[in-house]
C-alpha cells in the first residue's frame, strides 16, 4: 500500500499532546483531545477508511508544532496537489496539514529522523504575556543573555544527556548530539529570549529541562559551568526545573531519503 | 473621594466584551464573564470597598484592548506606585492594569475621551493562523493593498458615519472625525494588513464595518469610491459586513486634562 509523509503545524494550547490517549477511567470522560487522533480521524473521513498515523514526535500537553512529520499508508485517487486541501478540510482550525506528499514504502517518521529543531519563547518583559501567554514562560525578572549563551555552547556536541532527561524516557541509549544550541534576543514587540537547540534526537522532557537550566543561569541562580558537571555526572538534580510546555515548538524534522522529485 | 484613571490591557478571547452583563434568563448560568466585572471584583478585593468602574469603550466579545481607559473612586492608603501592583496580584493571567494613576476629580473615562486608536490585523497568507487565529482575520485570497489604501484615505476627515454603524447604536449624531486610517503591511513573521484607525470616536460597530468595507475593496468586489458613496448616501447596505471581532484591538485612548506631573 502507498505511504504518504505528513508536515503537520498545530497550536497544542488545546490538546492533550501529540500521542492518541485512552483516558483512565477515574476522570469520567472517555478520551483527552490528542493531535495524533485529530488527524487520524481527518484522514479516515477524507481517504474513507481507517488510517494509522505515525508521527516522529511525541509532543506534550500545550506543545506546539510548525513541523510535526507522520507517515500513514493508504490507497487513494485523490490527486496528490489535493491531498493536503482534502485533509484540512476535514480539521478544525488549530492543527493544519502543511505538505502531503509521496514517500518510499520504507519511509518511517520515527526511525528516519536525522535532526530536529525546536525553539522555546521566553518572555522577559515585566508586562504580562497576555495574548502571547500560551506560547512563551513569563520571567518577571532580567535574564543574563550572555551567561545562557555560554551554557548553551557548552551543551553542543555528542553527549550523554542522562542528568537533562525525566525519568520514564525507556531509551536504552541516553547519548545524543546537540548540532546547535543557541539564546536569541527577539521583538515581538516586547523582549523575548529564544532558545533554539537541534539534535538527532532528545531524551523525555529534555528541551524543557536545558531550558529550565539556561533560565536557572539566566537569573544567577547558577554558573554556565554546571552545564559540564550535569554532563559529566548524570545528575538530574543539579539541572534546574522542566519549563513549562506552552513555551515550547517543535519547528522541523530532518529525515534521511526524502523522495527525490516530489517536492512542491 | 478621591478619583482614578486605570489604563487597562486584555486578551478579549475569553471575555464577553468590556461591559458587565447579566445573562439573559434563558441561558442557564447566571453571569457571562467581562472585563469589567473582573478589574471591579479586583479593586473591591484589592481596596476592601465596593467599587464602581467607568470604561471608555465598550468593547465587544473577542475584542482585545492594549489601553482601555477608565475611571473609579475609592479612599485607599496603597501608596500610588504600588497601586496597580496591587490590583493585578487579583487579575486573572488574561487582563492586566497597565497604570493606575491620581485623576482629577471631574475626570470622566468617557466624556473626557478625545481621540482613540484601533488596529486591525488581517491575516493574508493562505496558511492558517493557528496560534493567531484568535487575533486575527482570515483572508484566504490576495488584497489589494493599494485599492485599500485610497478607501481609508477617502474615510480621513469630519463626515456623517451613519452608512458605517449597525442599528443600535443610539447616538444622537453620527458625524465624527477620522485623523487617520491607513492600511500597513505587517510581518509576524507571515504577511498580514494592519488596518490602523483614530477618529474622536466611534460609532456601534463602526470600524468592524469599515474594515468590512476595505476588504471587499481589496477582494475586488468594490471600488475605493464605494467610500463616498457610503458616507454621502448613509446607505449601511452599499458598506461591506461587519468584520469578525477577533482582528480588533482598541490601542490607545487620549484624554484631555492627564493631570500634570504625574506620569510614570
Amino acid at each position: 500500500m502507498p505511504r504518504f509523509k505528513l508536515t503537520i503545524a498545530y497550536d497544542g494550547s488545546g490538546f492533550h499532546g501529540w500521542q492518541a490517549q485512552t483516558q483512565p477511567a477515574d476522570h469520567g470522560r472517555r478520551t483527552l483531545r490528542t493531535v495524533q487522533d485529530t488527524v487520524r480521524d481527518a484522514l479516515a473521513r477524507a481517504l474513507g477508511q481507517p488510517i494509522t498515523v505515525v508521527g516522529a514526535s511525541r509532543t506534550d500537553t500545550g506543545v506546539h508544532a510548525l513541523g510535526q512529520v507522520a507517515h500513514f499508508d493508504a490507497e487513494t485517487r485523490i490527486p496528490r496537489r489535493r491531498l493536503a486541501m482534502a485533509i484540512n478540510s476535514r480539521l478544525p482550525r488549530d492543527v493544519e496539514i502543511r505538505r502531503a506528499e509521496p514517500a518510499a514504502e520504507d519511509f518511517d517518521a520515527i526511525r528516519d529522523a536525522l535532526c530536529k529543531q525546536y525553539r522555546y519563547r521566553i518572555w522577559t518583559a515585566s508586562r504580562r504575556p497576555l495574548q502571547h501567554r500560551h506560547y512563551t514562560t513569563h520571567c518577571w525578572r532580567p535574564l543574563d543573555h550572555a551567561a545562557m549563551s555560554e551554557a548553551a555552547e557548552r551543551l553542543v556536541g555528542e553527549h550523554d544527556f542522562a542528568g537533562f532527561a525525566n525519568a520514564g524516557h525507556g531509551r536504552q541509549s541516553t547519548v545524543r548530539t546537540i548540532h546547535h544550541c543557541r539564546v536569541e534576543r527577539a521583538w515581538t514587540p516586547t523582549p523575548e529570549l529564544h532558545v533554539l537547540v537541534s539534535a538527532d534526537g532528545f531524551l523525555y522532557n529534555m528541551v524543557r529541562i536545558l531550558v529550565g537550566t539556561l533560565i536557572e543561569v539566566g537569573r544567577g541562580a547558577a554558573k554556565p559551568q554546571v552545564v559540564d558537571s550535569i554532563l559529566t555526572t548524570g545528575d538530574r538534580t543539579q539541572a534546574g526545573p522542566t519549563a513549562p510546555p506552552q513555551g515550547l515548538c517543535l519547528e522541523w524534522i530532518r529525515h534521511r531519503d526524502v523522495p527525490a522529485g516530489d517536492g512542491d
